[in-house]
C-alpha cells in the first residue's frame, strides 16, 4: 500500500501548474517546481506569491509566508522528480507533448511513486503506454484554477493499477480538493462532458433564435447555477419531486426525453455561429478588456471560497 | 404604454405563489393574495411570515413588518385580481387547471392588466388562446423558490401582445428579480432545456458505469457550479481562451461536437435506472431526511443570496 504523500513535484508550471503547487504547499507538503522554460521558472514564485497575497486579503490564507516556504523550483526535472512520492504533470495539452514528458519522467521516477497529468481530455492511454511505470500513471484532471475550484478527475489507463484510485482520493481529498473517480476513460472525462451537454444546448438556441446569449448566460447565473454551486443534479432533482429522484424520474423523464429527441442531430459549432457570439460578446466586453475580467472571476471564486468554508458541507 | 406595476394580483398560494407574493411585496408592490383552498387561505400568510422570519436570521430581509403589511388575502378571485394592474397565476401545472385559472383571470381582470403565468413546461398557447384579452397573457417562469432564485423566463405565445416584453422585463427587473426573453415558445423553455441537456448526460454517465452518482454530483457542486453561480456558459468560455468565445469555439467545438455525436439515441431514464439511482441517493439520505436537506437546501440559498449582494455584480 501506498503512505502519505510528503513530497510533490509539480511539472509544467504554467497557470494549471502553479495552481496545483498552492494546492500542495497549502495543504503541508513540501512541493518542487520544474518547468522547462527557464523564463517560467524564474517568473513562478513570484506568481504564485501574488495569488497567496489575493488570497490572504479575502481571507482565504492566512499567512503566505509557510507555504511559500514550501515550495522550491527544481533545475532540473530528475531534481524535481527523483524523490517525489507523487508527481503532478501539467504541461501543454498535446498527446506528444504528453508522451514525452511522461517516458522523461518515468526515467527518473521512483518505481513506486504516482504520476498524476492534469490531462483535460486526453486519455492516459494515449500516452503512457511505452512507460516502464505505467502502472503508476493516471490522469488527474483539475478545473481552473485548481487552488480555488477543488473538484478532481481521477481516470485511470486500463493499464493503471486499481489500487491506486482510492489511495489517491483520499491523499487528494486530505489537500482540501474533491476527487471523484472515473471508472473508465471515456472522452472528455465527465466534467467536461457534462459542461458540452449544456453547452452545445445553449449553442442551439442561440442558433435557432430562441435567446440572446446574455439571456442564456442568466439563465445559468441566476438560476441553475445557484443550486449547482452547492449540489449537484442528481440531489437537485431528488429534493425536487417528494418521493425523490425516482418519483421525480416518472414525472419528468418524458418531457426530458422529448427534449433529448429534439436534439439528435448535432452540428459543429460553425463560425458564422462563433461569430455571431462573439460579436454579442464584445459588445458586453470588448477584447481588450477579457484579462481584467478573468481576474474579476477569480476574485469571485477566491470569494465564493470564503463563502462555501463559511457553509455547513 | 404599460405604467409602473403598484397592485399585484398571486392566484394560487402553494410555495411558488407565496414566494412570489414575497417577491412582490419586498419590492414595495400591494399584493393580493387568492387560492381556492381555504386551508391555504388560512395558512398563507404564517408561513410567509416564517420565510422572512428565516431570511432576517441571515441578514438577507431587515424587517418583515413592512413586507408582511403589503400583503392581504383576497375572500375571491374577482376581489384578488379585479384591481391588479399584474397578475402572477402559479396554479397546479395541469394544461385544464391552466386553462380554467385563465379563463377566470380573464372574467374579472382589467383589460389592460397583464397576467404571467409560472408554468415550467406548458407554453401559454396551450391554454390562454379562448381568453378575450389573450393578448395580455404570457408564461412568466420562475425557478422555485423564487424569493431567493431571482431568475423569471418570459415566454410570449404568438398572440401576446410583443409589446409587453420589455415593459414587463424591466419591471420583473425593478423587482430584484433577473428576468429573460424566450423570443418563442419551446418546450422546456430555455432553463430547463439547459437543466435536461445536463441531466440526460448525467444520468447515461451513471447508467453506463463511468461514475456514482454521488461523483457526477461532486463534479457539478465542486467544479462546473462554482463559475456557473456568477458566470453564464457563454462568458465562462469566453474567459476560457485568449481570443474569447469564437476562439474557444475553435479549439475545442470539434471536442464537443464529438462528445455530442456520441449520445444521438437518447431513451428514456428507465425505472430501472431511476430504482438504482434512488438505491444509492437513499444511502446518502434516507427518504424521511428529505424534508430536512430541502430546508437546508433554502438555508443554502439564503446564505448564498447575502453573499451575492456583498459582491460587485
Amino acid at each position: 500500500m501506498n503512505g502519505p504523500i510528503r513530497r510533490v513535484a509539480v511539472v509544467g508550471a504554467g497557470l494549471v501548474g502553479s495552481g496545483w503547487a498552492i494546492v500542495f504547499a497549502r495543504a503541508g507538503l513540501d512541493v518542487a517546481i520544474f518547468d522547462e522554460s527557464e523564463a517560467i521558472r524564474a517568473a513562478v514564485l513570484d506568481r504564485i506569491a501574488a495569488s497567496l497575497d489575493d488570497m490572504r486579503g479575502a481571507g482565504l490564507v492566512a499567512d503566505p509566508q509557510p507555504i511559500l516556504g514550501r515550495l522550491r523550483v527544481a533545475a532540473s526535472l530528475e531534481e524535481a522528480v527523483g524523490e517525489a512520492d507523487y508527481v503532478q504533470e501539467s504541461v501543454f495539452e498535446r498527446v506528444e507533448a504528453k508522451r514525452a514528458i511522461s517516458l522523461a519522467i518515468d526515467a527518473v521516477m521512483r518505481p513506486e511513486a504516482v504520476v498524476g497529468s492534469s490531462s483535460s481530455g486526453i486519455p492516459a492511454s494515449a500516452f503512457t503506454e511505452e512507460c516502464r511505470n505505467r502502472a503508476r500513471f493516471l490522469v488527474v484532471h483539475p478545473v481552473n484554477p485548481p487552488h480555488l475550484v477543488p473538484l478532481v478527475e481521477l481516470v485511470p489507463a486500463p493499464w493503471t493499477d486499481p489500487e491506486l484510485l482510492p489511495w489517491l482520493r483520499g491523499e487528494m481529498a486530505r489537500t482540501g480538493q474533491a476527487p471523484i473517480v472515473v471508472n473508465r476513460e471515456i472522452e472528455g472525462f465527465i466534467l467536461n462532458r457534462l459542461q458540452g451537454a449544456l453547452l452545445n444546448e445553449a449553442w442551439a438556441l442561440f442558433e435557432d433564435g430562441y435567446a440572446s446569449a446574455a439571456d442564456i448566460d442568466l439563465t445559468v447565473s441566476h438560476g441553475l447555477g445557484l443550486r449547482w454551486s452547492f449540489m449537484g443534479p442528481f440531489e437537485t432533482i431528488d429534493l425536487n419531486a417528494p418521493g425523490g429522484i425516482d418519483d421525480y424520474a416518472r414525472r419528468l423523464g418524458p418531457l426530458y426525453h422529448s427534449i433529448a429527441r429534439s436534439r439528435t442531430d448535432p452540428h459543429p459549432w460553425s463560425d458564422d455561429l462563433a461569430a455571431r457570439a462573439a460579436e454579442e460578446r464584445r459588445r458586453a466586453l470588448p477584447l481588450k478588456d477579457l484579462p481584467e475580467r478573468s481576474a474579476w472571476r477569480d476574485r469571485r471564486l477566491i470569494a465564493l471560497a470564503v463563502h462555501r468554508r463559511s457553509q455547513d458541507s
